[in-house]
């Protein structure tokens, strides 16, 4: 009887170790027949969510759908991966909340802009990861940006993810109390990051502060909102401030992104290009084709890191 | 002379009031040779403003595309319009972060999920209305929400929008200063509102306040987050609190909607159904076929509001 005894146990504590929560931090979910990630138009109960998204080891996120589906495209080419690229389909297309795309272990979703809804998809991706057992997971953020004292075009891999006041961290409102979060970021895969930027011909990439904003226009001190009490020499002694306090670009992401993925023990990056320099103006009045090529380039840096990890790449 | 001085003066006194700001508050705005409204993919230079968009009497927001391009082809068939109701084209189509479709003097346009998605279109919403020299103009949010002891289905009316502390308030950072701005609503807009629900079979609706968060689920005391920290007591007890305050549900845009729009002088509203009653659950479970019928309310209540405007009803 030993054998079987030794079996049983090892089944037994293998299916503990594979329902066990690693990402999620929330007691409630064990008890819950089943989940529904609404804002997916996926659930538990009619999704085999294992089988889906079991071999998922790098998540990309950005906030328009249509650059999460041409980098889901992009990835497939750079992995040669069978199969016809304008076959790649939504997952979520049964909502237009987000745009979720799997090419082979690279998931690609879609976000949308600001805290709030990034950290909607973050809640439902991260229940997603722990609902089909992914482990060792990697998330990037490759969005757009606007530069503080950059040129145009410069990637941006955050060092740390601070609000409106220079501070690294991140308030949750949790029941009507202010939660403060940290919102530091994997230090390690920042420096690899870097390093694949240095491999890569044109791809103009720092490593600085990353300020997180909850508006575009007066929130980034820009002269051209619907409201604008300012001027324009309080905008640039602001933004000078920033660029003393090590900020080098702008959005409106990264710190519930960095928080809620340090939280979950995921680690994670931010990327993003610059698309002006916010010294020199406010309106992104670039032309289209550039824009385009600009966008393209956290994504080159993201798929080349893939591509090493998987060994694609000497 | 007389008559051509007369002719004259009237003439300049006319384009003056034509080109005087009415809802943008921005003096920086008037010497921009240019204004790009980017997210909009629209721009002072390459699109005649004035004639797409200069007979706009009703904007209707949402956050869902897909809600919001069945919302104008219903408006198309309510007002009884010429043309294909299939031809209703996203101005937008341009870009992927907002769609905007224009159907007599209604204008319907999405704008995702949270406080910092709805106020990037806000800005350019509203100084997009200014361009175009839009007067007398209503602005309506028609959403979803979690209904605060309320059966799922009721559209609630928002008295006051609310933040986490019950506060009549929305705090706007700018500048690395917080600036606090009222979330009045025009009481006479919902009033009529309310009159119109009354003349609307099946169409349960309450006058209320509005609670506004920034996050879906620890934000919105929901036990099905990725993140959960607090008990189903503690979540019941923050419920209470909201109910005590006025609150009757809970969304996700209310508080800079409600604040931009008054510092802007527009006339605004916001209906929102209710999907769920959050004192019973917090997953929405309810069948796709009852969510449709109940994201199809508040359309109906604003379209009864603009057909009794327009004259179409007696």
């Amino acid at each position: 009887m030993a054998p079987i005894l030794l079996n049983s146990m090892g089944n037994e504590h293998n299916g503990y170790i594979e329902q066990e929560k690693v990402y999620v931090k929330n007691p409630h979910l064990d008890s819950m027949e089943e989940d529904i990630l609404y804002h997916f138009n996926l659930s538990t109960k009619t999704h085999n969510l294992p089988e889906m998204f079991g071999d998922i080891k790098f998540v990309c996120v950005g906030g328009s759908a249509n650059r999460m589906k041409a980098f889901a495209q992009f990835i497939h080419q750079e992995l040669n991966l069978q199969g016809n690229v304008d076959d790649i389909r939504d997952i979520c297309e049964g909502t237009d909340r987000y745009s979720m795309y799997k090419v082979g272990p690279v998931l690609s979703i879609s976000h949308g802009m600001g805290v709030p809804s990034i950290s909607i998809m973050l809640h439902e991706l991260i229940k997603l990861l722990d609902h089909a057992r992914c482990r060792d997971v990697n998330l990037f953020r490759i969005g757009t940006s606007g530069g503080v004292g950059l040129a145009p075009g410069t990637v941006v891999i955050t060092d740390k993810a601070v609000d409106s006041f220079f501070r690294p961290q991140f308030e949750q409102v949790v029941l009507g109390k202010v939660i403060v979060r940290s919102t530091e970021l994997d230090e390690e895969l920042a420096r690899d990051l870097l390093q694949c930027s240095a491999e890569i011909p044109n791809l103009p990439t720092v490593i600085g502060n990353t300020m997180c904003t909850h508006d575009f226009y007066e929130g980034q001190g820009r002269l051209d909102g619907a409201l604008c009490s300012f001027s324009t020499e309080e905008k640039l002694e602001y933004l000078r401030k920033a660029h003393e306090a090590g900020v080098r670009n702008i959005e409106m992401e990264s710190t519930v992104f960095a928080a809620m993925c340090r939280v979950c023990n995921l680690k994670a990056a931010v990327l993003c290009v610059t698309l002006l320099n916010r010294f020199e103006g406010d309106q992104i009045s670039t032309p289209h084709d550039v824009l385009v090529e600009y966008q393209h380039r956290p994504q080159r840096l993201v798929s080349h890191f893939i591509k090493k990890r998987l060994g694609y790449l000497s």
